[in-house]
C-alpha cells in the first residue's frame, strides 16, 4: 500500500489531507503548528515532527501552503522536504506557485533523485471539503499517474497538462476568464438596476438560458444581499488576471476585454474592497 | 376556448406557431408569402389572408417579424393589425424592436381599444422549435396573464417586466453580457493556445468548476473545430452590445468592460465576420 | 462689395459677426431676442426682423446656433432662411449639426436656387473672440471659395472638405483625439500623484517635450487649482466621443483607447460633471 | 575646475560626453570597446581603461548604458565602479534603471563613502546631439546641485524629483502619456481615413489647435509616407506603459484607457511592430 504524506494543515490542506484518510490511505502529517494535526490523527493518520520525517515516511508527499515564499521554505528549510528527499519518492506541491520557483523546487527534487509535479487546484474551501476540487497537475508524468488514487480522493477531476509550469498558466488562464466573466455580469446587472429592470428577474433569465451557470447563480443571490464575505478575495482575484495579462504579454498576445475588467477590480481595490469577495467588483460597477 | 392568431411564419415563427398548434390550441396564421403556412394548416391551423383578418378572428394575436420596419409595415399597412383591431382584443409582438416602434404601436392598438405586450424572446432556432424559449414581455398585464398558456407552449419560461420598453431593455442586459463573456471565453482560449496549453483540457476544466455553462460548452467545441455557422450572427450580438453600451449612456452609467469586448467585436466585424456565429470573436481575439 | 447676413448672436456668433463687422464687411444681423443686436449697430451692423429678411439682403448668411433643432428651425421655420432664400444667394450653417440634418437643408436650399455650405468650427469662446476658430467646410465649393475674406475674418484658418458631412465628420475626430487625450494626460497627473511625485514638475517636464501642447499647460495648470469652469463641457465632450464611436461603429473601425476614455467620461458625468469643463475627467481618474 | 567621468558610449552616451567636453568641462572617458573613445579624446577628453579607473580621476562620475543588467556590470563588475569609489565621490547614473537595481547601487556607492543619483532622461537621440534632454534626477541633492553645469551642458531642463526611483517613476509616467497619446492619435488618423477624411486636413486642423504638438507634427507626417524608422522602438514604449500600469497596480491605481492602449500596443507588437517607432501602432489601429 502506497505511503501518504501532507504537509500544510490550512484551510485547504486540512479538507484535502482529510479526504485523503478518509479514503482508506496511509496517511502522514505535519503541519507548523502541530495542533492542526490533532484532528486527523484522531481520524487514522499518522504525525511526524518535520517535513523531512514526512517524506522519509512516504512513497508521495503532498504539500499545500499559502505562497511561494512558504513554498520553498517547507523545501528547503531546515528539516525540510530535500532532507528526506530520495531515489524514486515523490513531491507534489498543490499549493499556487509561480513558474520560476516551481522550477527551482523541480530541479532540487530531481537533484536528491525524486520526481516532482506542480498541482495547482481550481476550487475553494467547499470543494476542498467535498472532494470536488479540480487538480491541474504538471511535470513528471510517472508521478502524476502513481498520484491519481489521491488525487480521485481530493478532487472530482485531475488533469495532466505537460510540463512544470503548465499548471500555474491554466490556472491563470481559468482565473482570468472567471474573472472577466463577473466582471461583465456585474456591468449588466449595475446597468439592470439603473433602467429600473429587476435584478431578481435578470438572474432568473440568465439562468435559463445558455450562459446559465453555477457562479452567477450563487454570487448573483449574494450579490442582491449586499453580501461579499471572501470565498475568493478580490485581491487574489485581480492578481490572477494581472498575471494573466503579463503572460499575455510575454506571448505578445492582446486582451483588450481582461485588461479592461482589470482595471475594473483595481478601481474595487482602491475603494477598499481587497478582503470582500471577488463579486464585490459589483461595488465599482455601480458606482 | 381562447382563439390565437400567428403574424410572421419565419424560422422562428412557424416554430413558435407550431407549437401553439400542437399544445391544441385553436390558432389562425397568416404569412407574407403564403406557402409557408401549408404545414401549419396540415398540423391543424386554419389560414387568413391577411393580418387584418387575423385579428378579426382571434382573441390574442402574436407576431413575429424580422425587424422594427416589418412591424410597423404588420401594424399600419394595408389590410395591418390596427384594421381588425377591436376592444378587448390583444396584440403581442415578439420581434426585437425598439423602444420607440414598441410605443407607437403601443398607441396606436390602445387607440382601437385594443390591449398590447411585447414579448421579445431570448434564445434562437432550437429551442423554438423545442418550446424552450425565455419570453420577456411588457405591457398590458392583463393580456399577459391571458396569454400565459400561450407562452407556455412556446417558451420554457414568461416573465412579465413592466412597462413596455422594460422586456426590449431586458433582453439587451442579457445579450451584453452573453457577449461579453464569449469575448473574454475567446481571450481566454487564445491565451492557451498561445501558451502552449490544451484548449480541450481547458474546457474539461471550466466545464468542471464554478463557471460551466452550456454556451461554454457547445460553442467552446465549435470553436476547435473552427466552426462557425451562425445561431447568432456576430453582427446581431454586435449591434446587441453596442444598443446596451447606448442605454449605459442614457443613464450615465459607464461600462468599461462591455466596451472594451464592443470594441473586439467591431475588430471581428472588420474582419468580415458579420455572418459567422458570434464566437467567431474568437478569430479577432487569436490575432 | 459683397453683403453679408448673421443668423443667431449668441456666446460664439456675436463674436464672429463682431469681427465680420470690425473687418469691414457689409454685415446684416438677426437674433431671436433682439437686444444682442444693439452692440452689433452700435459697431455698424445693420439689423433686420426675421432670417427671411436677412438672407434676402445678403450674398451670404451666415448662422450659428446651438443645436440641430435650431439649426432646422432657423431654415424652415416661419419667416425663416428658405423664406428669403434664391438663386446664387449663399447660406452657411456654422453650428454643430449632424450629417441628416445637414443634408436635408442642403437639399432645401439647393431647392430654391440656392447654394449651401456647412462649416462647423473648432475652438470656443476666446478663439472666437480673437479671430483664431480653425473653420471645417464642407458643401458648394464655389461658396466656400466666396466665403472666404469672412472665414478669415472669423478664424485662422479655414479648410475645405469635400461632401456635407466631412465637415461635421472631421470635427468628431479632432475631439475625439482632444478627449482621449485628455483621458490619458489624467490618468498621467493621478498616477503621479499617487506615486508621491509632483504633478508641477510632471507639467513642467511634458511642457519641455515632444509631447508639449497648449491643452495640457492650461489645463494643468486649472487641474492644480481643481478649478473646473466650463470651456468645453464635459458632457459635450463624451457626446462626442460618444459619435466618433458611433461612426467608426458605421464604418466597422474599432478604437479601443478611445472606447475606454470614454467609459470614463461616463463615470465622469455620472458623478454629477455634466457641466464642469472636460478636463474634470480629471477627477474621475483620480477615484 | 570639476573633474568629470563618463562610461557607456553608445548613441546617447557619445553624445551626451561630447555636450560636456565642448562645454569645455574636464572629462575622462571609458568605453567597453575602446574605439568609441577616439573621437571623444579627439575633442579634448581623457581616456582610462576601466570604469575603476575614471571614477577616481573624477568628482563625479556619469554613467549612460542600455539596461539595469549593464548598470549593475558597470558598478559591481571586476574595476567596476565601485572599487575606484571613495568617500565624497558622486556617481550619476542616466541609464533608465528600475528601482530594485537603482537601491541597489545607492547603498553600495554610500556604503563606500560616496553619493549616488539615478537621472533617467527624456528625449532620444537628436535632443541628445543638441543638448536638449530632459534630466529626471533623483536621490543624493548635494551631488544634484554640483551636477547641473554638467546637466546644464547635456540637457535643456533637469529637475530634482525626490528619493531614489522617483526619477525612473517621472519617466514612466511621462512615457505612458505619451504612449496612450500616441493610441489614441492612430485611432484618429485611421477613423479619418475609413470616412474618406483627408488625413493631411487632419494633421492642418489638429497643429492650428489647443492640442498642437511636435509629436503629432512630426509623427503625422511619417505615418503619411508609411515610414516607421525606429526613434523610440515600439517594444520599449510598450514596456514603458506595462511598466505605468504595474505601478498604478502596485498603487491600486485603475488607468483604464492606459489599460486600452497598452492592448493596441500589444497587439502591434503581435503583428511584428517590435523594431518600428512606437508610431507604427498606427498598423494595429489602421487593421
Amino acid at each position: 500500500m502506497q505511503k501518504l504524506g501532507f504537509l500544510g494543515l490550512g484551510i485547504m490542506g486540512s479538507a484535502m489531507a482529510r479526504n485523503l484518510v478518509d479514503a482508506g490511505h496511509d496517511v502522514t502529517v505535519w503541519n507548523r503548528s502541530s495542533a492542526k494535526c490533532d484532528p486527523l490523527v484522531k481520524a487514522g493518520a499518522r504525525q511526524a515532527d518535520t517535513p523531512a520525517a514526512v517524506v522519509s515516511a512516504s512513497d508521495i508527499t503532498f504539500a499545500c501552503v499559502s505562497d511561494p515564499e512558504a513554498s520553498s521554505e517547507l523545501c528547503f528549510g531546515p528539516d525540510g522536504v530535500l532532507e528526506g528527499m530520495e531515489k524514486g519518492k515523490g513531491y507534489v506541491d498543490m499549493s499556487t506557485i509561480d513558474l520560476e520557483t516551481s522550477q527551482i523546487i523541480e530541479e532540487a527534487v530531481i537533484g536528491e533523485g525524486g520526481r516532482y509535479l506542480e498541482a495547482p487546484v481550481s476550487g475553494s474551501k467547499t470543494p476542498a471539503i467535498n472532494g470536488n476540487l479540480i487538480i491541474l497537475a504538471a511535470g513528471e508524468r510517472s508521478l502524476y499517474e502513481e498520484a491519481l488514487p489521491a488525487f480521485d480522493a481530493m478532487g472530482k477531476m485531475s488533469l495532466y497538462l505537460g510540463d512544470v509550469g503548465s499548471g500555474a498558466a491554466m490556472k491563470l488562464v481559468v482565473n482570468m476568464i472567471m474573472g472577466t466573466m463577473m466582471a461583465a455580469f456585474t456591468e449588466g446587472m449595475s446597468l439592470a438596476e439603473k433602467a429600473g429592470l429587476s435584478t431578481q428577474d435578470l438572474l432568473a433569465i440568465l439562468d435559463a438560458g445558455a450562459i446559465s451557470n453555477p457562479m452567477f447563480r450563487v454570487k448573483g443571490a449574494l450579490m442582491q444581499d449586499d453580501e461579499f464575505s471572501p470565498a475568493f478575495p478580490l485581491k487574489h482575484a485581480q492578481k490572477d488576471i494581472r498575471l494573466a495579462l503579463l503572460l499575455g504579454d510575454l506571448l505578445g498576445h492582446g486582451m483588450p476585454t481582461t485588461a479592461a475588467a482589470n482595471e475594473v477590480f483595481k478601481r474595487a481595490r482602491s475603494m477598499g474592497l481587497d478582503d470582500n469577495d471577488f463579486s464585490a467588483v459589483f461595488k465599482a460597477s455601480q458606482s
